[in-house]
Order: C-alpha cells, then sequence, then structure tokens
C-alpha cells in the first residue's frame, strides 16, 4: 500500500513535470522575455511532491475524469502553489533565502524578477485552465478557474497570508497577536487549507461528482488541508534545514500562530490524528477504489518533508 | 463630440465604479481579512480615467453586446490593471511614492500587504470573468479569460515590465541598454498595448463580432495601445507631477527605452500622429456608429493627464 503510493505519487509528479514543461514551451508572440521565462521555469521545474496536483489528479481518477484536464488543472494549481512561494518568500514577506534546496528566485536572480515570476505564473495559471485544451466543455473550464480563483485570493491563500504576516506584527508599528485555536484554525484553513481543499474540489469537479459525492469530497480536502499545516508546523520544529530544503525553526521564533505553539508538539500530534479520521470518514462511501486518497491523507499527517 | 466624449467616458467610468464595488461587497466565508479589503480597495476605487474598461465597454456596445457582461469585463481588466500599478510602483521595481495623487499602496500600508493587494486584486479578476455573472454563456467566459490572461501575462504586460526593468539595467550588475526604435515598439506593446489592445478584443468578443469586424478592432487596439504609451511619454517629459498626481520626469533620468527619449519630442509628435491615423483607418467599416471610438483614439493622443 504505502509502496504503491509512492510510486503513484512519484509517477504523477512525472506527469505534471511534463505537462509543466509542454506549458512553458508553447511558443508565444511575442516571445516571453528570456530572462523572465528563465526565472519562472528556476521557480516550477524539478522540485517538490506536487501534492496539490496529485489531488486534482486522484480525485479526478476516482470519477473517472478526463486524465488530460486533471493533468492540465494540476499543472495549473501547482503554476498558483509556485507563484506563491516565491511572493511569499520576498524579503518584504517571509524573507527566505532556501526553498526545495536551490537559493529562492529573489537571491537567484532578483527582488523584481521575483515579483514579475509571481504574477506571470498566476497569470499562466489561469490561462492555462481557460484555454480549449483544458477540457471541449467551456463550463467546466469556468468553473475550475472559479475554484482555483477562490482558493487562491483574498478570502483563501493571499488572505490567510495576511493573517500570518499580521499575526506575527511585522508591519511598521505592528506588534504580534496571540491567537487562539479558532482564529489559527481560520488563517490555516486559508493559507494552506483552501489550496489543498480546491485541488480536491476541482478532481471532483473534472469527475463530473454528483452532490453527494462532491460533498464527500469536500469534507475529505478540507480535513486533509488542516493536517498538512498541523504536520508542516511539526515538522518546522523538529525537522533539520537539510531534511526539508528551507529554513525551519522560522515559526516559533517569530510568534508564529500555530496550533504547535499554543499547545506543544504533542497535543499538536493528537489533533493530527483525529484531522486524518476525519478525512477518511467520508470517503467510506466510495469503498476501496478511494484507497490512493486514504494514502493521501495518511502521507500528508506522517511525511517527513 | 469631444464634449459628448468626455461625458461617456465619465458615464462608463461611473458605472465601472459601480460594478468594482458591487464586486468586493460580495460577501464571503470566510471573509477577506480587513487589513487586505480595505487595501484593495485603497488601490483600485475612486481614482484612473478607466479607459481600459471604457474601451471593453464602447467596443462592445458598437457591437450591440450584453452590457452587464461588458461592465463585469470592464471591472475585470481594471483590476489587472490597479494590480500591475501596485506592483510597478514597489521599492524592488519603479519605487514611486505617489499614484493619481495619493501614498502608494505599500506607502499607505506596507510593502507586504502592496504585495498581497496586488495578487489578489489579479485573482480576483478572473474570478470575476468565470463567474456565471458575468455571461450565461462559459464559452464567451472561458475566452475573455483567455484573452485578459494573454495580454496581462508573461509575453504581454509582465513581460514588458520585465524588459523595461532590463532596458533600465536596474538589476545587481546589471547595466542600461540603448534600445533602437524596433524594440522600444516591442516593449511597450507589451508593457501598456497589450492590456489596451485586450480591452478592444474583449469587447469583440462580448458582441461576438465576426472576423472581419474582429480584426478590424484588433488592428484599432493595436494602434490605440502604441498610442497610448507615446503620449504618456511625451506627458511624462511636458507634464507636472500635479497635473499627473505620479511622480515626472522619471524616464528620462532613467534611461528608459522611450521613443520620446530615442527621437525627441517633435518626432515622437509625429509618429503618434501616424499611430492615430492608423487606429482610425480599420474603423471605416462601422460608419458613423463607431465615432465613440474614434474619439478615444484622438484622446489617447492628446490627454493631459
Amino acid at each position: 500500500m504505502d509502496t504503491d503510493f509512492h510510486h503513484r505519487l512519484a509517477s504523477v509528479a512525472g506527469e505534471i513535470e511534463a505537462m509543466l514543461v509542454t506549458i512553458f514551451d508553447v511558443a508565444t508572440d511575442p516571445p516571453v522575455p528570456p530572462r523572465l521565462m528563465a526565472a519562472m521555469r528556476y521557480a516550477v521545474l524539478g522540485g517538490g511532491k506536487r501534492l496539490r496536483p496529485f489531488l486534482v489528479f486522484e480525485t479526478a481518477r476516482l470519477l473517472k475524469g478526463e486524465e488530460e484536464t486533471a493533468l492540465r488543472a494540476g499543472a495549473a494549481i501547482e503554476l498558483i502553489h509556485a507563484y506563491s512561494l516565491v511572493h511569499d518568500d520576498l524579503p518584504s514577506m517571509d524573507d527566505d533565502d532556501l526553498r526545495r534546496g536551490k537559493p529562492t528566485v529573489h537571491r537567484a536572480f532578483d527582488e523584481a524578477t521575483a515579483v514579475l515570476v509571481g504574477d506571470a505564473l498566476q497569470t499562466l495559471a489561469f490561462e492555462t485552465l481557460a484555454d480549449p485544451a483544458t477540457s471541449g466543455d467551456a463550463a467546466i473550464r469556468a468553473r475550475l478557474i472559479a475554484l482555483l480563483a477562490r482558493a487562491a485570493g483574498a478570502a483563501g491563500m493571499a488572505g490567510g497570508q495576511m493573517l500570518d504576516l499580521e499575526a506575527e506584527g511585522r508591519f511598521a508599528g505592528g506588534v504580534p497577536v496571540d491567537l487562539d485555536a479558532g482564529a489559527i484554525r481560520q488563517l490555516q484553513a486559508m493559507k494552506t487549507g483552501a489550496l489543498l481543499a480546491g485541488a480536491v474540489e476541482m478532481g471532483a469537479t473534472i469527475g463530473r461528482a454528483d452532490a453527494e459525492r462532491y460533498q464527500a469530497l469536500q469534507a475529505y480536502g478540507r480535513a486533509l488541508g488542516a493536517a498538512f499545516q498541523i504536520a508542516d508546523d511539526i515538522l518546522d520544529v523538529e525537522a533539520s534545514s537539510a531534511e526539508l530544503g528551507k529554513a525551519t525553526g522560522k515559526d516559533a521564533g517569530r510568534g508564529k500562530g500555530t496550533l504547535v505553539g499554543l499547545w506543544g508538539v504533542a497535543q499538536a500530534r493528537v489533533e493530527l490524528g483525529r484531522l486524518v479520521a476525519e478525512a477518511l470518514a467520508p470517503l467510506a462511501v466510495f469503498g476501496s477504489e478511494a484507497d490512493i486518497l486514504r494514502a493521501a491523507a495518511r502521507f500528508t499527517a506522517e511525511r517527513r518533508s
């Protein structure tokens, strides 16, 4: 089972990598300036577990949705994820020098290029979904765009990053704020949860899930998203920088609102177990065909990087 | 004619303002963090001529396209324009303190908020277009998204900003580059021209233009976009900061590649006149019904702010 899951995760990552290369290789008139194209590829290719595309792909596959649609939608959500990492790493944001074991985009290139790379990757994500190559059904394309925009926007990922900056008091005159568990859950549901849950919803849309199955998958995606962030926060405390390929132990030092910070690692692990169970429960309706999604939820909680 | 045009420009700007307020007022669950929402509204509302929405709206109206679709598409392109201004003003980009007579977003709020505001405005633009409220026809929605993404992305606006930064040598180790007229035209066609031409194409799409009319409008939009940038560069040399509500005379000091810098104001004016004629010619097919688009081309060249 576990070996099977890791094999599958790597296999889908390979297909997504190929799709991302295909998307970057599309000739445009006028051409993309070489420096911008090089920095966009640097930010996206050759790294990451591609967990969000995996969730799109496997959710769609469970429902026998179009594979090409799922791969292109997976690539689009990965472009959004990559843009958010580039901008979050900026000096004015989290000020990180290392990402996936490489210098961050603003270190490898420069800050202005990093701003533009993030902007252009976001645009490319929506351009990819709008393309008729993604699906012959324009209603599916529009629905995928709406889902991705909601997950990424001011009430989703970008809004969560805003709450995170506020929690840390990282403004002129700002002071760190002690958040309670409810506020931390809200922040994390937006900052990381929304895009992971959105990946599952995109897969369910590609598979044309009926209302019952859609809601079951939605519940799965939300619980998985919450579990992901707690696992991330535990890793931030316990794993080494070398294992993660990025700086660790930064969150606690900055007073970031995490459940690990509020409760300690032991209680956070209990909550993590509870969330994995919450993710698995709604999958009962699918029987053993959803085993790969079950494995994804466990992997999310147990990963070491 | 001229009075009529200014009346109409102000009237459409009012309708776009109302549409933007409507879009910002949509309740979300979870809500947008108040600081982010305040900064997004600050960046977008209460300023600007709304020229891009005007072009969407009047092009669609010429072809008897859906008014609501045109207003929502106009709001979406203005959100993209506003995001680009917020990011272009950042310290790592053009480093401007003043925009539309007010402090720029990173001065009024802070730099991290300005990055997030730009990101979230871009997302909101695509979310607005994907919404069924924009058009009952999903194929129209998807086509508008594709057009806007192409105009804004790495081979359009964002790519043009990259070329502009390169021309100025504004990187560590970078040196300003002397561009010839062809390279300047290319840079400007991307940086400003693409979004203006895209506005016209969006209007033509909403009006379901046939191939002949679409191509005529496309030619109009491209010439208008080129004229706009030359007029802007002349204004940068001749107008006062108070008239424009932003810093002026900066481009020459930085060695930016402009046709005014290359040729001087007098010859740039000749080119401007040629481009206005180039914009007007393809409109012949529409007769007097296109007078408002003719006035828009003249206004673009003759405006004082």
